[in-house]
């Protein structure tokens, strides 16, 4: 292909442990095209010593997966533009869960452990004919993104903060995305707010996102449940108080059901006591808050913005923090990737 | 006086709660002076309406104070310097304990509470003809000074943690000290580590200084006497279980006390379970310790470094992160304070 401004359409993707997810976007961050589809798992039952389970199987047929949706998406964009086609390849920017270090590998991740230590960002280049891609950890895409485009815009220090199923986070000072020595930063999820709390998967105890998060909404419902509390919530869950769900939660307490809403409250005080920390350590103007469990709205942010005031070392002299939604939604990763291939992040 | 490179000689100056620190510096940071006094405190018995008790007094008296360690340091740099005289007004750099502005205004600190508000910066530069007065946290200082000519050199992401009677502390990211979006960043002793925690004075509980500071090892020291441990310590301080002195408890470990290794032993505990903390939140590739406890060492260091290990996210991925002793002393502040009055920090 010939002509048109190189770079100037950058494509994004989001390599989660459920999803991947990428969009293409124009230089000033307008989504022309998205496209999601599931991340590809090793075949239940397949074992070491067959090809599935083989070392690096799956990141190449991750890779594969990753470089459809470039294609697709490229295409797409390619096919729909008025003009000169766009420059191939373009930069593709990848947002990874886990740590990713500096140089692009993914050296830990409970989602994605099969492709811890793969050379992902090569294979995906080999995909697409030698294209420049670069890979960041998702939350620090999401910052970029929100920081370009969104709840983080015109904010000089912003800490951001992605509930999902655990917690992920990213911080930016005096204007950029911050990602530490290794490309770790940012792992605030397992900032331990209990050293005698319930146990963590990373193997700690009491980390924050075993209260704060998805995973701790769910603990706390449970805890209740067993209690003899939620009684509703259970009933719509399936009668069993060990498998109450995160969203029935959600939703109970929507409707009003008082126990429920005290759950939520519970999950919003400890959000609340982690950003304490949070904000005592970095100092940010604001709080941006997405994720998943985000979609909840004031419901957590209310108790939370409360907590944080009463529980932050002296809250007269610092006046308010400000705790504001994220506004890219699910696609502030790969918005956020796509901006990090083009050059434009940490 | 004329002649001289203009700012050849800085002086900074630490303002604490007790003392007040003053050094000159060259150009390289090398110390030619150093002078220290005790903080002007309003007199015992002293109430408000009297003068002493006036808003603004001990403001104006600690001007008074900080001024006249410039003038005095000054006076002894120029009167030994060989060939022309250094050019007066000098730059000159404030370290202050508590919580200070962007714009240098003190606006919180348990040690200082009278000054807080005040405009000490005005105060000290129309005592000193004008002179450009710049002011900062006085841990910020301490990193600035630890990563130009100490302990944080060559490294680009650094934690800095003093260990006082409290927790003092400053972030280095890409380089720099970051202060935050109000100037209060590294406030890392405020972060609460068990809501269930002993109270603080900052109003919250379980504050990481409540655990692993000198006022913490007092704490600790207490909790251990009052158990009917630490029975050759308690001897030591007196007699009162209740009145156990760190500085007894530190010495009596570097002796070989069971019984006091072993509170020692549970403060670098705690010292590292804060240490995982921040290094998930920042990953920095070194932390300093100073302050006065850092003193005691390895003793303390040691067990740190095993509870980092221990209890940090994904430690095999991430290898060690070095925990290092501060190398310029209780001078640290005064140092850092002097480069950033020439304009060399935050």
């Amino acid at each position: 292909m010939t002509g048109g401004a190189p770079h100037a359409v950058a494509v994004g993707v989001d390599v989660g442990g459920t999803k991947v997810l990428g969009v293409a976007i124009t230089p000033l961050g307008t989504v022309l095209a998205e496209r999601k589809v599931a991340t590809p798992r090793a075949a239940p039952g397949v074992g070491a010593g067959d090809r599935a389970g083989a070392p690096g199987f799956l990141a190449g047929a991750l890779a594969d997966t990753v470089a459809g949706v470039v294609r697709e998406l490229w295409h797409g964009v390619a096919s729909g533009t008025a003009g000169p086609s766009p420059a191939w390849p373009a930069p593709v920017g990848m947002g990874i869960a886990g740590l990713v270090d500096r140089s692009g590998v993914l050296r830990f991740s409970p989602h994605l452990e099969e492709v811890v230590g793969s050379d992902l960002v090569g294979l995906v280049s080999a995909r697409l004919d030698g294209a420049a891609v670069r890979a960041r950890n998702d939350a620090e895409c999401a910052a970029v993104a929100e920081h370009a485009l969104g709840a983080a815009r015109g904010a000089r220090d912003v800490l951001l903060v992605t509930l999902g199923t655990g917690i992920g986070g990213a911080l930016i000072a005096d204007g950029e995305v911050r990602i530490g020595a290794h490309g770790y930063a940012g792992e605030i999820g397992h900032m331990v707010v209990d050293p005698n709390g319930p146990s963590c998967a990373c193997g700690g105890r009491g980390c924050w996102e075993r209260y704060a998060s998805g995973g701790g909404l769910e603990r706390l419902a449970r805890e209740a449940a067993l209690a003899g509390a939620l009684g509703d919530v259970v009933r719509r869950s399936g009668g069993d108080p060990e498998a109450v769900r995160g969203e029935d939660v959600t939703s109970a307490a929507a409707d009003g059901d008082p126990d429920a809403l005290a759950v939520v409250e519970q999950l919003g005080f400890w959000l609340g006591l982690g950003l304490a920390n949070l904000v005592a350590v970095a100092d940010p103007e604001r709080v941006v808050v997405g994720g998943g469990l985000a979609r909840v709205g004031e419901m957590i942010l209310g108790p939370a913005r409360r907590a944080l005031e009463a529980l932050v070392q002296a809250p007269a002299a610092r006046g308010t923090v400000a705790v504001v939604p994220a506004l890219l939604g699910e696609r502030a990763g790969a918005i956020g990737a796509a901006l990090v291939g083009r050059g434009g992040g940490p």
